[in-house]
């Protein structure tokens, strides 16, 4: 009988057991949801997610930055080029970006002119595209990203500051060539340069994108551009153009910062006149300026938006080329 | 008897019902502990601490800044000084700090002759102190504190053009007059300008303060301010000298970064000639530039260390005052 009695609490007991199970697992569930919700936000941490990159990142790499280069024939160019940028500071390794479909890279040439201070490597392309430069390498080890056009030559000391610059905008596209949109009471773009003025702009100029044919970026931004919409990959297909704007499109959108910083360069040159190919960039195309318009309007269609942001802000090296030039005649 | 029996499994679930409520108990103070240490840390949060500041912040007050400008013995060039700033675009209210102990001040004639754009207020001071003018205002409302020397002219674009720097600096004293300290082998710290060269820094120069007479910074390193070690107020009041150095000790400790932006200015002009006070500057002081080596070296000892970080970054307005001012001969 009185098991009777006994069985009662034992059942009570049994109750108070599951209960107390539930209640810690509902506990443990509410730490679980409390902790994932305060993780930090990949979206508050504006540099691209580095847990896409699974690379090993050597310390150098850390401290040094990748020069990619794409060409096209220009051979002569390019070994000038690649002869120059050998000595800069912190470089790490240099891509070439072969767009010479079914023509030899200099590659043995360079070698037998060996010793070089810095790893140069030749990625022979299938396609000649304006987009090959824009692949995530698996030879890119380095966090910055040096692109620079085949035709182009900055001063070692241009880069070695810029890449300090980068190293504090880290997020941001830090290069020597600004270029800004405007937009019509149309409501139609128009991509230019200095020329171009914004309707009710006040004093000085304004920029919106900052080219990629003589800048750093985070390398991370090559896998980003890696998952953009097709529509993306055939406008700059069938312009053989533009890609740099869909690069400061693709940043600006994901910083929600203006995409570039604009460094003002003491020294670059285009050394276009210097080849024999007698080959001209692309830019020369009569219809190259046009194009790039039409493209700014064509992303703003396909990331549905104008996500390009205005800045004013011009970075030089403070006391060089000379001690003075922060002084103004007062 | 069988009370006996019962008793039993009373007292063990009495024992259960104590280890169930031991464990939510410690469960709970898991959770707790997560959750304070997963808060945001607010040395993590770069900007002076807001939560300290009690005041209310109008619209306009986040998207303008008050005038701090301290004043002693030249009311000529204050006057002439509120007349420029009353029409500087962003301006909140002007605060006079009046150094003139025994005094009058000029608020009487101010207001007869206006109205005025902006407010300006006089706070009449008891001792005359360098310091004074680092006080946490019960009138300042804005984050942006612009703080001008009352000798010290600066253009409406310059001023313009640094406030929206600042914005995108907000944790920096964003200014016109970069200076720097070296260290020398003895281990004694020099004060100096462009004079000063960093021995085996290479091209270029570097600052590691920007002085405050004439820069923006956020108010709450105002708050910061009224919490440092008494041997700081000793040594600025014995020396009359040296706030605008301390600040930079402030804002890079807090920071851990450079405590300055340089912003190259277009128009910077000293007014001290035009004052018919006969009174010049306390920087014309024979003393005054030893006095600041021996401010920089008392501060790191009462700080127990060297927090300035040198800065190359000159930052200028893209396009102004010509559109081309981003070229260079090439």
């Amino acid at each position: 009988r009185y098991f009777h009695f006994c069985k009662l609490p034992g059942r009570v007991m049994g109750i108070r057991l599951l209960r107390f199970t539930s209640v810690v697992i509902i506990v443990l569930l509410l730490v679980a949801g409390a902790l994932t919700a305060l993780l930090p936000n990949v979206k508050d941490d504006k540099l691209p997610n580095l847990r896409r990159e699974p690379k090993p990142q050597s310390q150098s790499a850390l401290d040094s930055f990748t020069l990619i280069m794409q060409t096209y024939n220009r051979t002569d160019l390019l070994l000038k080029l690649l002869n120059h940028y050998q000595a800069i500071p912190h470089l790490h390794k240099v891509i070439v970006v072969w767009n010479n479909i079914g023509e030899k890279t200099p590659e043995e040439m360079w070698n037998s002119l060996g010793p070089h201070p810095v790893p140069v490597v030749f990625k022979v392309q299938s396609v000649n595209r304006m987009r090959n430069r824009l692949q995530n390498f698996p030879e890119l080890e380095t966090k910055a990203v040096l692109m620079m056009d085949d035709d182009t030559l900055v001063s070692a000391h241009d880069l070695a500051f810029a890449f300090s610059v980068w190293q504090q905008f880290p997020e941001h596209i830090v290069g020597f060539v600004p270029r800004k949109h405007i937009s019509t009471p149309s409501g139609v773009y128009s991509y230019g340069s200095f020329e171009l003025q914004n309707p009710g702009f006040g004093n000085g100029d304004q920029y919106s994108m900052v080219l990629i044919g003589a800048a750093f970026f985070h390398s991370g931004y090559l896998e980003d551009f890696q998952r953009q919409p097709e529509a993306v990959y055939a406008l700059i297909d069938e312009t053989q153009n533009c890609d740099d704007i869909a690069m400061n499109f693709l940043v600006a959108k994901h910083t929600g910062k203006p995409s570039g910083v604009f460094v003002k360069p003491v020294d670059i040159r285009n050394l276009e006149k210097d080849t024999n190919s007698g080959y001209s960039g692309m830019w020369h195309r009569a219809e190259h300026l046009l194009q790039r318009s039409y493209c700014v309007n064509k992303l703003v269609n396909i990331y549905d938006g104008m996500p390009l942001k205005y800045s004013n802000i011009m970075i030089s090296q403070f006391g060089f080329p000379n001690y003075a030039n922060h002084k103004n005649k007062m």
